[in-house]
């Protein structure tokens, strides 16, 4: 109180109240009692980053392949582009032949301006089995592009050669660009991590309990796995409008330091779990959504992966467990079997 | 006290307190009391690294770009370059046009190299189109730096090979350098964030609250996103003289997992906040600024990514708050309007 | 319980009990019990990942070389190739030769494109004393490949000027990628850290201690190391089924702030200790496997690494101690025998 | 108890103690009175990773550039040659030095091989003005590792062709390797961190403190800086005998947001030091030095960076106190003297 009462007054003479309203703020209420609105206001929020406003029930928040779904009106051309973020992420088959698209295309390019500076510059063409029209000029300009120069067709004249000359350091700048993006491709951190297609609601210990499974899909050695699962869901307010509400489920076990093969994630349904009491109808009609971050340190880079994934409520199955996957075989190896990573059992809940 | 008297009493022996002097620390208060000093001190500080003595009122900590408001006198010449760093940060049309004219630079410069060396040792020189004056050296190093090689000139003689051979082996490793630094510039972590362009005071629950609001510019995802708040002022210590006093603000949440869109960062007014009661003269009064750190982590390449931003008083509005600008389609998915993430409107403040 | 109500209320009208059976969930026992029973059932396990299935005596769950004992059925064919990771973490030998093998394989196979073409369009081939048979075409193929392209044999007519043009530019992008393995390669980060071969248990203080000891390979500096053991074992259900049951071992001290040579790590038995009171026959009997997870940073590329051992029943000493290795020379600097790791001598155990 | 007994019954038909004895461990003493023995002992030892043996006390534990002063024997030749830890951290112009060296090196030794195989097989050699002897075969190794390839000397012959084909190969994957190697070096976090050359003993609030400063040497944004300060001083055991202990100093502030340009790092001298009436003499005496680790974030590449620094009792001034560096211009720029940073002035130590 005596330090604010310090800057009261040093500021109080030379205030001007008049230019920006003279709000005082908060002063209203006696203290402590914001305090506990507050925190039991944030409490029952546990807001993720999406909001509460959302509650259209034929959407999901997390798409399949774990991005969000989210898109972006009068976003600017380039940040849509995002044009690395894509040559980095995008299949490579896709990359490949958009490599060699951009290849074909430079050439392409570059042969109509050898063409334009005049075909009698480029010497030795008209000798070249190609003839002296556009694939000889597009050939020449693959011999630039790629630095292999022959020499069977030379520039000559100072257009031709300042072109061949620029060509050829387009040509260096585009594979370095290309080593990098091969790079950067190979070294991306990806969690190769596959999860059962549902989730489960299965007996668990005296209880039940929410599960699915995850297998490591790679010889990659995972460490340190961790897993936060939310749970999205509809509810009424007291004057009855719906809103989005967010609950972080406790997890039977939400880390491990080795991932070697495979791992059943069990959120139990105890007294003081969100879905306590919860019916299959219930769930269907709260447009509940599971919401799964996952995070661990591939040990080949030593880098941090992260994976995303969602279960709906027409992905969660009532009354099925997961069937084992896991064996030992005669020589002392275990077995993983990953074809089994989606079999599942009936198995009486718990009443 | 036992272990501590062992070393005194095996030091004082030897001990040339004449040497030194012979100080002895902090023995004259009894102890406890200097504790409770220190930390109330430090309580009072939350100096983030600038310093309380800075008291200038018409300058800014963080720049607007993110980087602080710092220069350096004495700063050795290299230092001051910062060539990678530059490199690495500049625009993307400097960094090319700084490629090209180092190319035009370093084939002028192996040009006269040649001539020097004598025209007569570049064979064919003569024969070519572009005479075998400084254009031609130029070519036939550009065709050497970029190892294009076509062979229709080429070197002869002990010097000039040797410069052909020295330029040769500088073209590549300075192609691998443009390698890196292309590399380098794209996989660099930049956190794709804007920040409103203004803070406000909006009523907030049953208080005020002082509130920003933050995009995802890309649909790049971001997740485990966290950020502090400072607010930074003037203030006058008992005897009068003013100093610069750092408050952490409390956030109503200051951790996402999931960034996918916006978010509206939030400090509840309570009265444990150092703006409680606060009118805009006296924030203008007090040369306050709001200054922010963001962390998250890019889920391309799991790279952690920051982000800084200041608002200073003149950048805050009062008795406004956010539009929204997150929509649910027809379809199911979710529209952003990034041009609207500044937009306001009037909402009278909680008295 | 009111915002459970909510919800069940809301879903109550609507909800089609019929389609998925109406299972209600963990109603049936009073709350706060499970959770004790779930929190003991927890505490017993501190499984890591392997599960509790796997009770095979003769098999390790860590091999020597920190990889999991684990294969995998079923998995695709590029799994299970995961190329990347192999070229990465293969040893230099092997992956000198698979590029020279790459390089030999990839001109011949274009080589025999070019006969196919005609060998009439590789001008200059006859003239060559290599012949125009299929070592000319390699050796062309060799000179496009590296795009060295001397020029005395060159491509004519459309077909090999294309194929010619084709395979520059996977020469180009070979190469790309052969930079971004050999950079993978080199600044992967591994830690440096050499295991002595047995762990010993040893007096220490006034009980005993289960003790190994490590060192740093190379004068790397490693930082703010880290390390977690536990200990796995077979234990019996008091039904008698065994199962395997993991414990974490406390360290007598398990982070170090600097690592600089070497470092003795031990597990000192006490009364509370999973080892307590145990025989060397008993551990043997339980088929018990030490496990060690090392992470460090390396501060070359300020890297995170990570090292993974286990020591089984059979690599452990009883009664030995480990003999020292680190010495002061007269110079003043610390000398460290690195051929002395794995030296022990006897030491009666404290009864 | 009783899960051991399971244990300990299971094991006890089969096992054979006669093999490796029947130690039963740690059953002699009472249980919790060895926990309070190790829990103080612990306290005690603080060991940093340099264990409590070294007592020479005319060495240092730090090295001045931050290295640790260890020396290691019998280190296998590549572990000791640890190339790529070199090429990475040594000085440029030695660097560059080196990839001249084995440019040329290469050259001369590929030269022979070509000379051994027949200089005949150099087609064009003899014509050129290098003659037919070394030279000659020297500028054509550098054209074919360097790919650059004019042609006007060409391999003829199935050796000197199989050897220009090895060559060009060897020369693309020595630039790929030199490109890995500029990249790294660039791209390599460093802390660029100025420690104060002396620490000083400064009165500090009412009581006096420990002190070193250090600033931000370039222009890169360092962010979160950690500091860990520790003593490490010979004390004598109860019988006399020196050995090493070590203490964490308390800081007044050890961690800071943003760190622009400059920081002072203040232990505080209360009655709860070690350094708590200590004389220099006895600082002396004890072979007293001060070890410093410091990590921070880069935000240039978002990397963790580290910085070491040690400071001897020799380098702690008594009874200075550090100069301002930091002003205000005229125009609201804050500047920053680097000069300034050694700079301090008497400041008598308050009693």
């Amino acid at each position: 109180m005596q330090s604010k009462n310090l800057l009261n007054q040093s500021a109080k003479s030379d205030s001007k109240p008049g230019k920006k309203g003279s709000f005082t703020l908060g002063q209203r209420r006696p203290g402590g009692q914001h305090n506990s609105t507050l925190v039991e206001q944030e409490e029952k929020r546990q807001d993720l980053g999406f909001g509460t406003r959302i509650n259209d029930s034929y959407s999901r928040l997390i798409n399949k392949d774990g991005s969000f779904n989210v898109n972006r009106v009068n976003e600017p051309f380039w940040h849509r582009l995002n044009l690395y973020h894509r040559l980095i992420t995008m299949p490579w088959p896709k990359f490949y032949l958009l490599v060699v698209a951009a290849y074909i295309t430079t050439n392409a390019l570059f042969a109509c301006l050898y063409l334009l500076a005049g075909k009698e510059h480029l010497k030795g063409l008209s000798e070249s089995d190609t003839g002296n029209g556009f694939w000889g000029a597009f050939f020449f300009s693959a011999q630039t592009l790629t630095t292999v120069g022959y020499g069977h067709v030379s520039p000559s004249g100072y257009l031709t050669s300042a072109i061949a000359a620029f060509e050829s350091m387009i040509g260096l700048l585009a594979f370095a660009l290309a080593t990098g993006l091969l790079y950067g491709r190979f070294s991306r951190p990806v969690a190769h991590v596959r999860f059962s297609r549902h989730a489960v609601f299965a007996p668990y210990l005296d209880v039940n309990g929410w599960m699915f499974r995850i297998i490591n899909e790679r010889s990659n050695q995972l460490v340190d796995v961790e897993v936060e699962v939310s749970l999205s869901r509809l509810e009424n307010k007291p004057d009855g409008t719906p809103y989005r509400r967010y609950y972080n489920l406790k997890l039977e076990r939400s880390k491990v330091n080795f991932f070697p093969a495979n791992w059943t994630l069990v959120h139990p349904i105890t007294d003081s779990s969100p879905l306590y009491g919860c019916t299959p109808g219930q769930l269907d009609e709260s447009d509940a959504e599971f919401l799964i971050l996952l995070r661990a340190v591939d040990d080949t880079f030593s880098q941090m992966v992260h994976a995303r994934m969602s279960y709906r409520a027409d992905e969660v199955l009532w009354g099925r467990k997961f069937k084992p996957l896991f064996d030992t075989s005669d020589n002392g190896n275990y077995w993983l079997d990953m074809n089994k990573l989606d079999d599942t059992e009936e198995m009486p809940l718990n009443l």
